[in-house]
């Protein structure tokens, strides 16, 4: 069975096409700056490696430059797109409505749209994504994958802040949570390297957007992000968790009105704010040549992640292993070696030289006798998506 | 050495008369509703036990009239202010000028006012208090102390926001936190009574204000409250922590303006925002008859609790004793079960009978076996004032 993975973004279109039960991702890429003169479409398969640049005008034009690959005479990998069964697409936010995947109705995209109050740069394109797929992929079932879904099993004491509870009833303010593919997809993983259905585990995800989830048997108990995308650790431009009196005494003082405030926590603060710097690797260079704003932006990150460990292992009464993931966790070996030190009360032992090892697959990084397992589990939200898609509607 | 401790609020003015090194209360009382038709002055002494009905237009003439109080012929304990050596005010924001106790001169008071800024509703009325003291008590040294004093040991990792670095530095924006003279206070009589000096400590200070302290070697390490009074803890009218999306979210739905968003979240919302109750007594008593707001808003009190106790014992990669303080932490058996319920993994074990006893002195709770120590010791903020002022100026 033939499910084409589509991430559509406000200005990108990024698709895998997987044959399942198999896991094999047949065709990738991904269709870039939608709307501008210099639009680029990248698409690889087993032999080839193919970039376009051309403008494309919209979201349905890129699809259907990506139909057109897929079924390319010489370079494709199917003669119709009527060989794909399925179309998974990622939504960001389900709200309180979606804890699994959906074939998608006009219900359900009456229901996406209802939600864009609540998610209002994601889910426009995510529903943008879903229609121009109709069109173009007829013979296909169409499903809804929400980034909110894993969270949905939040107990109240996690979910709930504390404000009027009629903003909650009338209002649907709640912690959603985000990143559930991604959590869910590597949690899942860690229970099945460690063979325990019940672990404790705390999944630290850590790429341009960075969250941590609590998880035992299998289901999200507690999550770093709440109502909006930026609470929480500190991440590449946004400064997570921030005191409220801070964005009250900004507005005052330099006269901010609220979408400048916004943009000020969103796109520059984080590693960004502290250092001039947002990518990981940057920092970790200038860190490395005795930059101490650097430096001390890389503790900062650590410190918080730490502390989330600890408030996590308080939630779930025990941690058995702890889950790096994305593109820092997955690659940054600094980052990982500043989180683990000195936290020997949480019986976490880092092994040096097997975080120093850069390897693809899933792995502990513990020492032999660390009580705690510390893990690394490349995450795949495509392969998520394509899973549930396969389980839920073969 | 007479020592007067005055706690000036905005329409309040709390007094104890302390003989030290003996910490014996002399006298002690309140003046309230300063302003107010119906102002009211309650003094007390060992002997008497006085309440005085009366408009009291200012606080020079409360003040004045505490004077009168302590000096009167028949009901007093002073023939002349002159036996009053010092007089120790608490001054809630200290900025970052002030790490200890200070003689008042006219460059303490203009920093204290240059600080209005960052505590607008608090530091003008403690330096009302400190001018009309000036004019009362002349022949007595005035003393300025913090209350984030005892934060101001916080490591930049746990003081710093992750904003652009020119906002701490050209606007002061950092973690100053509260409460310092309680957490100082209580958290030195633990070491005490632990006779442990580099004793890991989680102080908790649950009061109508609650906040928590991560202490080491007798210092503030990290701390719940921040740049501002409402992070953190679950409170009586305050939110603590929230995700700054629901700010911007009610903003936009409402057309909140920024003052009264800053009223909901400071006086509508925690746990009267939850249960239309802000005194522990009724939620708890409400919870009893099956109330299901009430029982949630207290497990949802008790889950931040733990989380910083995890947090913290992650920040200290340790944990000798947790510490109960203030109002309900001394108070209320109840909510300090709920925290400690399910801590194990902590080493924390609550002996339910020790727990349930009402005792006004320091005492452990936690069974024999308990790794972590669980401690009540009742806050004084006063002594702690009187203490700090006798032992450097006396
Ligand atoms: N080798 C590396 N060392 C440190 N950081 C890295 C490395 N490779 C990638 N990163 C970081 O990963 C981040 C992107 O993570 P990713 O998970 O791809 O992001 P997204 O959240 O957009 O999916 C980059 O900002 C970069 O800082
Ligand atoms: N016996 C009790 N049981 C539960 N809560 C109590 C009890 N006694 C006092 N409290 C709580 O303590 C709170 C006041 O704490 P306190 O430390 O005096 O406040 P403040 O922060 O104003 O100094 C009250 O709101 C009340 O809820």
């Amino acid at each position: 069975m033939k499910i084409l993975v589509i991430n559509s973004g406000s200005s990108s279109i990024k698709f895998q096409l997987i044959e399942m039960p198999a896991e094999t991702v047949i065709a990738s890429g991904l269709v870039e700056r939608i709307g501008l003169e210099d639009g680029a479409i990248h698409y690889k398969d087993q032999k080839d490696k193919i970039s376009l640049t051309l403008p494309i005008p919209n979201h349905a034009i890129g699809l259907a430059k990506v139909a057109e690959m897929l079924m390319d005479r010489t370079t494709g990998v199917i003669k119709d797109v009527s060989e794909i069964d399925l179309v998974g697409h990622r939504v960001v936010h389900g709200g309180k409505k979606f804890s699994d995947p959906v074939e998608v109705t006009q219900e359900i995209k009456d229901k996406i749209r209802d939600l864009i109050l609540l998610a209002p740069l994601h889910n426009p394109p995510n529903l943008d994504g879903i229609e121009v797929a109709e069109k173009i992929f007829t013979k296909s079932k169409q499903i809804a994958l929400f980034d909110t879904a894993f969270h949905q099993t939040l107990p109240a004491v996690a979910y709930k802040y504390a404000i009027a509870n009629k903003f909650l009833t009338e209002d649907n303010v709640r912690v959603y949570g985000f990143h559930g593919l991604s959590h869910k997809y590597v949690t899942d993983r860690a229970v099945e390297f460690l063979d325990k259905p019940d672990a404790k585990l705390v999944s630290i995800h850590l790429g341009n957007g960075c969250s941590m989830t609590a998880v035992q048997n299998g289901k999200s108990f507690d999550h770093t992000l709440g109502f909006g995308p930026n609470d929480g650790l500190i991440m590449g431009t946004r400064s997570g968790a921030i005191d409220q009196s801070v964005i009250f005494f900004l507005m005052d003082k330099y006269n901010y009105n609220k979408q400048e405030i916004i943009n000020i926590l969103s796109k520059e603060s984080g590693m960004l704010g502290l250092t001039g710097y947002s990518d990981l690797r940057d920092i970790e260079a200038q860190a490395e040549l005795g930059n101490t704003d650097c430096i001390l932006a890389l503790e900062m990150n650590a410190y918080r992640v730490k502390k989330f460990i600890g408030a996590y292992t308080a939630a779930l009464n025990g941690l058995d292993a702890i889950i790096f993931t994305a593109g820092i966790g997955e690659n940054s070996s600094t980052i990982r070696k500043m989180i683990c030190d000195q936290m020997d009360y949480f019986g976490i032992h880092l092994d040096q030289e097997l975080n120093a090892e850069r390897l693809p697959n899933i792995r502990s990084i513990n020492t032999a006798d660390s009580k705690t397992k510390i893990l690394i589990v490349p995450t795949n939200e495509e392969l998520e998506i394509a899973t549930e898609c396969y389980e839920n509607f073969k």
